[in-house]
Formats: C-alpha cells, structure tokens, sequence
C-alpha cells in the first residue's frame, strides 16, 4: 500500500513514518511506498530508505501528489498555535487551505483512502455560556481560543463532510500536549512543556512561564504515534459513528512534572527550572483544558502513558538516537 | 451608517433590507447606504430606494467592495441544502469560500465592523456516539449531517475567531427553517415544509415527502428578520461571550401544520395534500432536529412564532404585498 505522511520530515511525523516503516505493514497490508510530504526534508535515516519518496515544498503546491492515488494518508502537517497567533494568514494557509487541497487531491483520485489527521486538544477551550469542564472529553463542545484550534476543528468537520459524502475515509484524533520534544523551543505556546524537561538534562538553565499548580493533559511521542496507528486500523463501525475522537492524555500539573524531574534526574537538574511568568504564553495556556477523557480511545484499546516519570524515561532512551543532539543529556549525571 | 446584505435579493434577504430601510436607523444610527449583494438583481421596490445599492454577481468576485468600509453586514448569501448535497463544489465555494472572501475584505477594511450571520439548524444532526437530544440547544454538539450543515458551522468558527482577533465583531444567529416561503419550490430539502402549505392556498395540489408525524422546529419570515435585527443590536455581552446562538423556533408536526391549514383555509384546502413519500429528502430530514430551544435568544428579549396558524396568517397577509405572486391566494375561498 501507498502511504503518505504530510509535516514527516517533523518531530512526530518523523517518528511515525519509522514505526510505519519499521512494521512493514499496516491494517494488514504491506507497504511498498511511504510518501513524505513537508516543507523542510526528512531526517537522514527516513530519506535512504528505498521504501521513501521526499516531497519537499508547502502541502498548496502538492494538488498533484495528493491526487497521485495513496491508500493511507496521515496528515500532521500544520503550523504550530504560537506562529498562528502572530501570524493570522499564515494559520489560514498553513493549517485550514492546506488541507482544503489535500482533501481536494485525494477526493479526486477516488479510491476513497483513508485518512488519519491529526487534530488537537487546543480546539477546546472556555466558553462564557457554558464553561468548559475539567476534563474535556469526546462529547464536550470545542470552543477554540486560538486561530490553531479554530481551524483544526474545521478541519475535522470538513473531513467528517467528505468522509460522509464518501469521498474518503476520514478520522480526525485530537492529539494531547506532546512531550518531551527534541531539539530547540518552536513557536509552540506549548514549547514549556517540553523545555522544562528538555533544557535542565541538556544542563542547560531555562524558564517555566506558568505556575506550578496549572495542570494540562499531556502525551508521550510513542503514546501519540500508538495513537494515530490505532485510529487508522479502527473500522469505521469502532469509530462509533463519530470522526473526530481524543487520544489518551495523562492529566498532570506542572509542578508534578518537575517533581517526577527530580525523581528521575535528581534535585540539581531540577533546580535549572526557575519560574518567571510570560503573560501572553499564560494568557493562551489559561485557555487551555486542565485535563482530558478519552472514552472512544479507550473503547479502541488506547491507553494514557503510566507516569510522567515514564514519559521522561522515555525521552533519555530516545535521546540515543542518531537523530537526537548529542549533547542531549549532557546535564544529567549518569 | 453603511450596511450590506449578502443574498439581499433573496426572500429573506429582501424582506430584510425593506424593515432596515423603512426602520431608517439601525442600532441608534441613520443607515445612509444599503448595499446588497447578490447574484442577481433584488424585487423592483428595494433598487428604487435611493439608500440602495446593487452589485450582482457572485460574492467572490466581490473582494473589493467587501473592503470598502461598510459599518454593519448581514450575511445571508448561500447556496441551500439540497443543492449543495448534489453538487459538493457549488457548496463549498457559495457557502464556504465566499465567506472567506467577506470576511478577508471586512478584516482588510480595518474598522471592525459587525457582522450578522445566518447559521443554520442543520449544523445538528445525530451522532452514533453521542445521540441528538430531542431539543437542540445553544449548548448542543453540532454533528450536521449536510455538506449545507457542515459550512455553515465552520463559519460560525472562523466568524468566532475573527471576532476573538478584534478583526469584526462577529454574531452568528441559526435560523429555524422558515416557513412559508413565496414563490416556487427551490432547491432545499425543507422546501415542502412552504410547499405543502403555499401550493393548496394557491389551488394546486402538492405531496408531502415525509410522514405527519415529523416534527421541526420553524419560524415564520418576520420572526427570522427581526432575530437577525435583534442579534446585530445585541451588545458583545449580551451576547454572552460566544458566538452562536440559536433563533427561537416553533416546535411543529407536518400533522399540525396541515390541521393549522385546514383552520384557516378549510378543508378543500387542506385536502390538497397528499402524502407521498420521497426517500431522498426524508433521509435528509431523518437527520435534521425534531425541534429546538433558543436560551440565549429568551435572555435578548426573542420569542418564537405564537402559533403555526399565525404563521399561515402572516403568509396570506404577505400575499398582498407586490413581490408575491398574484395568484398566490387562488386556491382560498375569500
């Protein structure tokens, strides 16, 4: 089969492409061909597999590609909330039009593919009329607060449109926070929840621009790849009638996330993170879901990560990838 | 103050544009120009005003008058259900990029303009995993079941967003089915819910396309405009901090509205309807709300229609004016 992942030259994308190469197969098929379409290349691993077709510019110039006849599609190609704040047409084109062409190509080549897109926990949000829970869960009403959520619950619609008309099959799963990200800060709000993490193991100083006590639903990359994989092979029957779905998040504060910091790396790595408030990232992340269900996941066999502690665990063992800085760990003591 | 009416040639459009004009002010301010953009030219009456302006063709080419600094707008324009589920790229452009287009103009015109727009009922419909209450409300998930649905709520989020962005100041109002409509049928699926009443009062006979036993909550013309009226002079409070409310409906059975017929007009009138049923459009309707409640409309002072029999008065009142059909009261024995 042929599988095409858009944003896979991407941290999560990237790592989903790997798994997706590394079984071989998906939903019981083999897959011949793994398209990945982003605006930057691949890591290096990903771009000599002979399995591997790069199509490197913005997903507005692939009308063609996406037309081409793929079989699966996963799609996390997507500009981050923090870019889409700053930068309104930037969100428009990079997050809503992209996928109006996608959509378009693959309705076009009309062997009704499935498709997987990777929406967000960020479309819900407070609403004065009726206030957001402290979960969030499938059926809770989306009130997005930032131009990212805004329009990847249009997307989720649209996609639930076309999936109705049969013109694809089409999921939407609402990825929780993921963490701990490699590399350097992006436009991400959401940058801190990894930073904190990521910055003190690398021995290097950094800040938390929130409060201990805010707590939010967070996921580990290898929870949120299971994840997506999970919701491709689901018949539409186990989809429960319904296309846009939350993945599993584990609920925790920042606080505990510096605590589990402690426990697995010790006080003096904790002690790199200083807590020195940043209104706007406060002011978006105030908006934010405090926690998250997962019913329909769950019902599909997913489940949150353990702890946080594992979730960090997980981000040392993945640091001995070549993809990885090589300083990565160069504040931790082992 | 300068308005414009998307879809102001339209029936509800134009009937809108008459209560502005004869209104003479809106929201405390001397309305001075009504534009009224369509795709084609609006009732003889509205182009003699000298307040009015008239631009037809199709919204999307309409890009710089949209940025041309109007105060107020009301945006009515859109291709209706029935057409836009045979023809997937007609809704798509009429109902979703044109939108897309007016409110790029608005943002680019730079002076915040307010803007009313006609949402739809259909963004409801059931759901596998969360089924449809029996009453949609301001609260309900919308699951719609229509590409017409679809669009319609996915502006309803972009006009939030832009609204969040201070680029307008955006309301979206869903309007209940109205009911009765002049003229002929068009190509709604709700359009028998006019017909079954507007065609016996004319002395033709007609067929209803679903069971008596249908109910759906409606309004007539003038309840709609004046919730369209009230909304545009709501205060951003008032609003209650979201976006989308729904319009009061009256709660009503096919079988109801035929006995309501059958008061006014008598029975040789009510007789000319025959039940036949049309599975296309009652597997549409199967999926629509069997009714609604309209909270946060109660709290701005907006009350649903009396009556189905007032409803059918207001129709044969209407009937007088010059714009309907001089044969529309054929069939009624007075």
């Amino acid at each position: 089969m042929k599988i095409l992942v858009t944003g896979g030259a991407g941290f999560l994308g990237a790592r989903l492409a790997r798994e997706l190469l590394k079984a071989g197969q998906l939903d019981g098929r083999t897959i011949t061909e793994l398209a990945i379409a982003d605006l930057f290349p691949p890591p290096a691993d990903l771009g000599t597999d002979p399995r591997v077709r790069v199509y490197t510019g913005a997903l507005l110039d692939q009308a063609a590609l996406f037309a081409s006849g793929f079989d699966g599609v996963f799609h996390l190609a997507s500009a981050v909330s923090g870019e889409c704040e700053l930068d309104f047409e930037l969100g428009l084109r990079s997050n809503l039009d992209s996928t109006r062409v996608l959509l378009e190509g693959l309705r076009k080549a009309g062997n009704v593919p499935r498709l997987v897109f990777a929406s967000s926990v960020a479309v819900f949000g407070p609403d004065a009329a009726n206030p957001m829970p402290e979960l969030v869960g499938d059926n809770t009403l989306p009130s997005p607060q930032t131009s990212y959520g805004t329009h990847k619950l249009m997307c989720e619609y649209l996609i639930a449109d076309y999936t109705r008309k049969a013109f694809i099959d089409g999921r939407s799963a609402r990825l929780m926070t993921v963490t701990v990200r490699p590399g350097k800060p992006n436009g991400a709000a959401s940058s801190f929840f990894s930073g904190i993490i990521r910055e003190p193991l690398a021995g290097v100083q950094t800040t938390c621009p929130v409060g201990p006590e805010v707590t939010h639903p967070v996921s580990s990359p290898s929870s949120a790849v299971r994840g997506l994989m999970t919701v491709f092979q689901a018949s539409r029957d186990a989809m429960g009638g319904r296309l846009a779905l939350n993945l599993p998040g584990l609920n925790v504060s920042v606080g505990e996330m510096l605590q589990a910091l402690e426990l697995v790396a010790g006080a003096e790595v904790r002690q790199r993170v200083r807590f020195e408030r940043d209104e706007r990232i406060a002011g978006i992340v105030a908006n934010w879901a405090k926690g998250s269900t997962a019913d329909r996941a769950a019902a599909l066999g997913m489940r949150a990560d353990a702890s946080f502690q594992a979730i960090i665990e997980q981000y040392i063992a993945d640091c001995r990838h070549p993809s990885y800085p090589a300083d990565a760990l160069q504040g931790l003591d082992r």
